[in-house]
């Protein structure tokens, strides 16, 4: 099955938001077994709209459509599937009624326009939308289905998951693909490849590397007639890769470092704290974007002066010394936030996150390290000057990297 | 001039990258005066990029390409154009010099498979890469355009402005559409609507309100032949619209409200602290976020434990006696930041991230403070169970919103 993405939305076209929605159902496609072939944008505009659908239902067999379905004139999604089809929407009573209920919940009138919101056409019928007032269309005619889903990513990841995913899946007679990542860090992508390159050729398996910023990743697929084939197949080429990689591989699929992190300090009982200058909080905000991380992470200081960092319990002649960004003093930092909150590790970030220099330093400068329980401080340093937000995202990468590499270490 | 982008690659395609090329050019077009009609992805197949390419030839003046000019067979622009003009590449000599020389510099040899990089056709000219090996391509025939750059973000960017965007500049006959955008805070879209609509039929002026997270944006939008001619329609609208909204405005096109605080704040000679547990450090870092910081900020805490927080000075009995999720730990958290920082202000937040509720407290519900110089402290809670990432972001917005509003009543 054949499928493309339409989004509809000017401020879509025009960048003013970023389209998640596409990424989002492109990725749950290939275990699917739908093959996407296209993606696009186009504007509120009902003939660009009509002329956009009039190609997708010439050539995919799933059109895949989020936007357009609020109750503006400028939402014209509806319009255009009754133009490309020919047929006349009405009212749908249910669907009404429904809506109107939606609106006297929450104690207000339903404003008239919204009353194409309950429109259907004979090749349609609604997905319901409990996050909304837009309830979703799934059209069907001549073998082709095209599905309309609210612009609004929660209303559209809900609708997706409980509406159109499983009728996808019942309706699937081909092959599904199954894909399953292994995620490694610490060796190059060309070592990785040497390394994997063993498997590539088993009969009904691809494997591939792609680089990352926290490591390089192995993704193995199998297409077969059920999930259960297709992951006798991967099962034992993943068994191999296990044992070629061993402890480089940290995580799968979906696991973030984070996670990865969080799940290990608390197995093993041990507990983190932070002091961050170039990072400013970010790297605090990524250690606890993981539900649960108040098990391990006991408290994170932001020191963004130098005087600051010296109240915290960074040693002054260190700063002297070597300078407020120095590895020095980063490892100061590290050994500050441990002591200050009592706990077996710190990570202390100091750098210029830019864009201009300080005190000789180039921005995108960034010292790493990490204290650890036997007082060992292990330091990494970036130099990247690719912009502010880029240099903060690097160097909180590189510090969980490094706060992996230490556990590692302490546990061997 | 109509124009079309498309964006090349299976990754991208897949979700696997989200396209951030698109919307850094679509948002530059207007005031060059070039509509932007449609935007579409394709990924790594030659029959579909050509058949993207003719569909975009026969309806675009311009077409601006981001994507598959690197040296692998799956990097198939370039032959993707040559088939739609039925063109031969040849090796252009001083491609290929400067080409070899970029390895050179990086001290290995060049892989003979980057020799594509090096590639023209009649109908096309280099563009200047100086961030990477894959010079762009400008082509041009029969009075159209396409417009070739490397996905690469930073390289694309640096090409876009340095050697894209002045060319169309510089052919720009048409209309210029220049718009200034106004931000408020405060006051519903609705009621801006009302308060704005007066101005809306000004001759040769548009004006549209949009809601975004930190408030109602005014965008008032003129065409004109030339760009002082635009501005010239747009200054009196302004000022009007300044007149209108007064102090209800806080800043002006791209600026952010971690910028206007750090200008209110250094203006003033004030400083800021801050101690967060729910937004665990996201709050520091989008303070941070901008360059400058380190002369208002003067350090913040995430106290991400109960007792971290009575460690950094909240106390215990305003914990026991409400909880730790509540307004009147939030104040005591900001006034504890303020007093240990020795601030002129201090945020505190507390909060349930989600997923799960804590001590009986749902997912979502953040309260913020802000205390300040006269001791006073305010507070607003925010209750929206949206997703861990969601929660975190609201409540920063909040946080700054907050904060502003504080630094206003100072003032007054």
């Amino acid at each position: 099955m054949n499928a493309e993405i339409i989004a509809i939305g000017t401020e879509i076209l025009l960048g003013e938001i970023i389209d998640t929605n596409s990424a989002h159902i492109a990725q749950s496609l290939p275990e699917l077994g739908i093959d996407l072939l296209y993606k696009s944008v186009v504007g509120d505009n009902l003939g660009r709209i009509v002329e956009t659908l009039q190609r997708a239902w010439g050539r995919s067999d799933l059109t895949v459509i989020t936007g357009g379905l609020g109750p503006t004139e400028d939402d014209m999604t509806r319009e255009g599937i009754c133009a490309l089809l020919g047929e006349e929407p009405r009212v749908d009573a249910a669907l009404e009624t429904h809506l109107r209920g939606f609106f006297a919940n929450r104690g207000y009138p339903m404003p008239e326009s919204n009353v194409k919101q309950a429109w259907l056409i004979p090749s349609s019928r609604a997905l319901d939308n409990p996050r909304g007032t837009a309830p979703g269309w799934w059209v069907e005619r001549d073998g082709r289905v095209i599905v309309c889903m609210p612009g609004v990513p929660t209303e559209m990841e809900r609708m997706w998951a409980n509406e159109v995913k499983p009728e996808l899946e019942r309706r699937s007679d081909g092959q599904v693909l199954v894909t399953r990542t292994i995620k490694t860090v610490g060796i190059g992508e060309g070592t990785v490849d040497e390394m994997a390159k063993p498997l590539y050729a088993t009969p009904g398996i691809g494997v591939g590397t792609y680089a990352r910023a926290d490591g390089v990743q192995l993704r193995i697929g199998a297409k077969a007639a059920t999930r259960e084939e297709a992951w006798s197949r991967i099962h034992p080429v993943e068994e191999e890769l296990r044992r070629i990689f061993g402890s480089a591989i940290w995580g799968f699929d979906d696991d973030t470092m984070e996670g990865y992190l969080r799940d290990e300090l608390v197995r093993r009982g041990q507990t983190l704290a932070t002091m961050e200058s170039a990072t400013g909080g970010l790297l605090t905000s990524v250690l606890t974007d993981v539900p649960g991380a108040s098990a391990y992470f006991k408290g994170g200081m932001v020191t963004y002066q130098t005087q600051t960092k010296i109240d915290a319990g960074v040693d002054p002649a260190v700063i002297e010394e070597f300078g407020v960004v120095s590895a020095e003093t980063a490892g100061a930092m590290a050994k500050a936030a441990r002591a200050r909150f009592a706990t077996d590790f710190g990570i202390g970030v100091t750098g210029v996150a830019g864009p201009d220099p300080e005190d000789g330093v180039p921005p995108g400068t960034v010292h790493v390290a990490v204290a650890g329980p036997g007082d060992g401080v292990s330091h990494l340093t970036i130099a990247m000057n690719s912009g502010r937000a880029m240099v903060k995202r690097r160097a909180v990468t590189t510090a969980l990297l490094l706060l992996r590499r230490a556990l590692m270490e302490g546990a061997g």
